[in-house]
């Protein structure tokens, strides 16, 4: 006998999604290693190499693994208690009074040691996982000092390495002003341009660099004092602008080459323009517009006409958008943004690559070469899994070439 | 050794929605075979009743298995390419001209054999299950003949014997006018009263009799001789009503002693006060209104104040509501309507059985002898429950006093 080589694993029969586009006729994909080494019409399938390789799975749908570009995972407490006070008729202002709201997440993310933050991140990124993530991003923010932020950033590296999963890491220090530098935010940015970017990029624990840009967070002018010191420390850059009122955040991310501009519900022309220009993705969260019940939509069409790529993400975080479940974002992306389901896929797949930075890997799409992380999904089209929204779905889940049952990840959580 | 007697399970230190509120204090809930024996407060477990029990779970939040009390889970072929095509800007007319709409579904489901209806149904129900289901109505109403009708209602009644769940049946044979009555609605009137509703009857396969009353449907007046005709036949009645106008079919039902009127976004005063007279429960259904995009929202502030009973429901239907998780809907209930989680909560359990006319065998409740249908949930608060849409967190899922793990239901479904 020879020494087997490495072992080709073969899926049949499959409709596929390539991250772009459906193909027309039943494929075959072929996986080698941790590569998709072939991906051919099963009319153009060489009998002799099918039998050399291992049949994982015969129909069904395929898709790329998916990729959650915007998270906010990592978060010590609960805003339940707050969800339910204010739909029994509590104030804003109250709950404010009471300590709700988002310092009460940074009061508890603060509090919480790095083994507590991991533990209950696991849970909510198992999540993900068993609807069909392989690619999540994790945002830090809830520490908002040094010390702090860099421990969501391990935390997030951590979810990484324990989890069949690739984690890309975001410092968001400029995400709210801690209480110690109320009256004073600019010398909050300062601290995070001259310590916090600087401790992330040396310690490689961020991956990129973000901001919020608004009225109830961080100017225009501060968002920029934290791309240029980005810039220095060479980390990529993104922002969550224009998602409560028109700042211009977007067209200044874009000047600065930002990977993303995020949310962008009050996007308008010249913004959509300059992220055409940069070849910046616009990221749509249709979870925090559905928990905040907005009303003003991304402007989707002007995007569409501009060729900007369109991503989809959960935004799971404990305050706006709660919802740890990225096929819903599929069809909240459909019913509440009118993207076609095509759209919808490729904003979760291909154009979520691109989001993060990690499309020249063909990271997101399903082509020879490209790395082996797929799902294949009881379905019969790809239309089908941002039409109905039905939990449970997949079937494989395959990271970097091995396989992960669904059903595994949940049997971990099982318990007598 | 004495001849073990019935098994007694036991669940401690649970945060537990018993249906209508949360205990303030950790609970102990043990079960004697497929009945409630007794909740009480930790501090008042007996030890030696501890001991004799077979301990199942600690901690977690328990609430009463879920009840989906309107659902139309049995129907062939699949509305995402209608979906899809919408969203690509084809019109509702187009469409409409391709043969798609509740038609292609009607079409689908005449055309498919019983076996087939259960295969493409049973993925549906589990999905339900997998999210803490122990109670579903299903609804005929794609037949829209005498046979068809009657061979939806044998899936569904074959369903509830071939799995863990209770399947509770209604005839909806006045759910749409089918193409051989063009023009002659009560002509398909007079076939529902008198020949589907004397055969279901006859042949026990309908719990009840629901119509659908709104202009693009059936009149006020066609849908109370349907209702006549159930009475003759000793069945309850319910119906579709005031969901895209306001007809007046929910105090029509009401005068009737309807079980439910369902949808109501347009019911006025008029109809609040019919429903609560009647001790009618009002069935919310914002799966439909996020599908449809709706902005009327049903008068839940008049309702609470009439003390009507408000349940919540799937909706599960390949339309307008393509959504087959419970959970979802508790999270819709709150976002979008405005319920308490509370309410939410009671709406899928004690409220939700009060609907199908199940509440007085105490369904829906955890209460000392009401059934042993019961959902250990990986929560630390019942609102959470509603709060965070998080699929995959119920732990345990016990029916009739047996405990079905959420992961062996997966398993079934996955294969190499
Ligand atoms: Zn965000
Ligand atoms: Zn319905």
């Amino acid at each position: 006998m020879s020494t087997p080589s490495i072992t080709r694993r073969l899926w049949r029969d499959v409709t596929l999604f390539d991250g772009l586009d459906t193909q027309p006729q039943p494929m075959a994909v072929v996986v080698a290693g941790d590569r998709i080494e072939r991906v051919v019409p099963m009319s153009e399938l060489d009998p002799a190499e099918a039998v050399a390789c291992e049949t994982l799975g015969r129909g069904g749908v395929m898709t790329p693994g998916l990729i959650d570009c915007h998270t906010h995972l990592v978060f010590g407490g609960s805003r339940a208690d707050e969800f339910e006070k204010r739909l029994e008729g509590v104030s804003y202002e109250e709950i404010a009074r009471q300590g709700g709201g988002i310092l009460s997440t940074v009061r508890a993310t603060r509090e919480a040691s790095e083994p507590e933050l991991f533990a209950l991140a696991r849970p909510r990124l198992e999540a993900l996982m068993r609807e069909g993530v392989t690619t999540v991003e994790i945002k830090s923010g809830y520490g908002l000092s040094v010390a702090d932020e860099l421990k969501m950033l391990r935390v997030a590296r951590r979810l990484g390495e324990a989890l069949p999963v690739r984690v890309v890491t975001t410092l968001l220090g400029a995400h709210a002003l801690p209480p110690e530098y109320q009256g004073d935010s600019d010398g909050y940015i300062d601290l995070v341009c001259r310590e916090m970017i600087p401790a992330a990029a040396a310690q490689g624990l961020a991956d990129a660099v973000d901001v919020f840009c608004e009225k109830i967070a961080f100017s225009v002018a501060q968002c920029e004092r934290v791309f240029e010191a980005a810039a220095t420390h060479g980390l990529p850059i993104k922002a969550h602008a224009e998602q409560l009122s028109n700042l211009g955040g977007s067209a200044m991310a874009a000047r600065h080459g930002a990977l993303s501009a995020d949310h962008i519900e009050y996007l308008d022309a010249a913004g959509v323009a300059a992220l055409r220009e940069a070849g910046s993705t616009a990221v749509l969260l249709p979870g925090a517009f559905h928990t905040l019940r907005e009303t003003q939509l991304p402007p989707i069409a002007a995007l569409r006409e501009a060729g900007v790529p369109m991503a989809v993400a959960t935004d799971a975080n404990p305050g706006s958008s709660p919802l740890f479940m990225p096929t819903l974002m599929l069809n909240f992306a459909c019913t509440l943004f009118r993207l076609t389901p095509r759209e919808a896929l490729a904003g979760m797949t291909a154009h979520g690559a691109r989001a993060l930075g990690l499309h020249r890997q063909s990271l997101g799409r399903i082509a020879e070469g490209a790395p082996a992380d797929l799902c294949l999904w009881d379905a019969e089209t790809p239309a089908e899994l941002a039409y109905a929204v039905q939990p449970g779905r997949l079937r494989q889940r395959i990271f970097q070439g091995q396989c992960n049952f669904h059903g595994e990840l949940t049997h971990g959580q099982s318990q007598h």
